[in-house]
């Protein structure tokens, strides 16, 4: 038997399980997972799955089931690779802090599946030997009862945040290295060389037609009928473009009408706009937190995407304080502030 | 029996019942009042009203009730007052056309006593030569199962929407005429000189911590805590100040300062913030919608209370279709329009 990768996953959740059930199907791995909320269910009876890519599936366990980070890392395991494939929500949990106990300095290769933008820079800094793979999964898939439920192939792109500190070669080598123990017939795991370019293009629709939807309470379709595509996200859309552009991306001439025509036929609710409605706090801080961070170094103006950051702070500070992470006195504070 | 001023009012809900009232009170005018849902109810059994400004009365009834505005004048009454005090929702109802039949050109005063800016407009195109004049009440009074529960003292001031084409003189002498058959020894109505300063005054808080907390979903405390006072409700509020400036209208420096603190110590949800929970309608047009016309019109920047503006369109395209006044094809169309 040849030496296995050591594999983490972090997030067993719809999109997570899938991705960890690849991988052990490819079976180049010895595949630990981290399952917080159903962690004695999973250990107990594993996963039932129903997939449109390897069929229906009962009981799948990987060869380790860890309730924490820490658990997974208590016997003094050197991950190859950690890959996280939780909610990307760093106001609440800081991933880099909390993968902290699985990484190894100068080994681990950490891959983030995850929704965001400029991901790699709080990784940069805390893990300048490690390289940081960019994952980007278009999947459907949820995890309904302790059963999931894969209703869209599983296809993604994988490239890597350029570190400022590593060589290409190496990055781009330990990328095509977890293609390898992830692709497999069934899926579609390809690489990408561009993840900064990859994910300006999909920060044009996320930025925009997610947080609109998400402030509004509507789909993308009552967004334009409503006329709020043209007033608000479409100059929004303009100003992503222009920080693209400022970076040194140049996005495809009729980005803007691709995007906008991509929900076409569907009255589509996206992923903000439905963690509003479900009381999740919503991923606005690696979406637009960290997009007007980078265009406030490159100068650029974004008046419209900072109004809607702001407002959707307020929301954001709602959806926390409804789920018990904020908690405010029952007689309002007086501020002796004076406002001008 | 001397002869008495013909008034009609228009929307007896929980704070037209209460001015009605006030009106049947003093005893100088035959009041006639249009309530159109409850209609058969109070044509029965008259009100009952529980008023701090009162007492508790049963079965109240002016002197003629009537279903619609058009039955009001259907007998070829020639009303010296028609009174407004019906929400103000021209994207639904334009008040203007309401009111038609029971207007006499050059005879009838309008008293618009609703929320709102820059009411008049419409009015003077329509009705050049009728005093119009303005109503800003402070009241809290509701209805609830057909009982008027007043809560808060009946404290209006009243003046005139500046017509083009009619002496001062005669409006402020209309507005006086107004109060004399409406200010009493329970009430508290007096004359305002400039009605254009009072309300650009209101739309300080009315343009900014009330459409801040409509889109948001938070009272102006959250709004204080979450940081989204400071970043958004006070750039807009500095807006307001820019265009009444423009506009001639010079507010009180501590105008901010003092619209914040209006609310310390409350957990305060704004008039808008509880119609979007109600799912009503909100008053968009006449509160942001008539502010930004005039601020275009002068010239004057707003790209805060814009965006905000184009935010609670869509919010407000939601609200009339779940009460069925827009109606959307089970499919969404597909629009071959080209965005850039």
């Amino acid at each position: 038997m040849s030496a296995k990768y050591n594999v983490l996953l972090i997030g067993a959740g719809g999109v997570g399980t899938i991705v960890a059930f690849g991988i052990d199907y490819v079976g180049k791995s010895s595949l630990s997972i981290v399952v917080r909320r159903d962690y004695t269910k999973v250990k107990d009876a594993g996963y039932n799955i129903d997939s449109v890519d390897y069929g229906k599936i009962e009981g799948w366990k990987p060869d380790n089931i860890y309730p924490t980070v820490e658990a997974s890392a208590a016997k003094g395991t050197e991950y190859d690779f950690v890959i996280i494939t939780t909610k990307n929500l760093p106001d609440i949990v800081k991933v880099e802090e909390l993968v902290e106990p699985a990484v190894t300095p100068g080994k681990t290769t950490i891959v983030l599946m995850q929704n965001g933008f400029d991901l790699g820079r709080p990784f940069f800094a805390k893990y300048p030997k490690n390289v940081i793979l960019s994952g980007v999964s278009h999947i459907g898939s949820h995890n309904s009862n302790g059963t999931i439920h894969q209703t869209q192939k599983d296809k993604s792109l994988v490239s890597y945040f350029e570190s400022p500190s590593l060589s290409k070669e190496l990055q781009e080598a330990k990328a095509k290295e977890f293609i390898a123990i992830y692709a497999n017939e069934k899926n579609n795991c390809t690489y990408f060389a561009d993840a900064k370019w990859y994910r300006y293009r999909k920060l044009v629709y996320n930025a925009t037609l997610n947080t609109t939807c998400a402030l509004t309470g509507v789909d993308t379709g009552r967004l334009e009928f409503s006329g709020g595509l043209e007033a608000v996200s479409i100059p929004a859309m303009r100003e992503v473009v222009a920080v693209a552009k400022a970076d040194g991306v140049e996005l495809p001439d009729d980005v803007i009408n691709a995007v906008v025509h991509s929900d076409d036929g569907d009255w589509f609710e996206p992923s903000m706009r439905v963690d509003v409605k479900k009381g999740n706090p919503i991923e606005l801080e690696v979406i637009l937190g960290n997009l007007l961070k980078v265009a406030g170094e490159l100068g650029v103006e974004t008046p419209v995407l900072t109004v809607v950051y702001n407002l959707l702070k307020v929301v954001q500070f709602r959806l926390k304080e409804n789920q018990g992470l904020i908690n405010l006195p029952k007689e309002r504070p007086i501020t002796d502030k004076v406002y001008k």
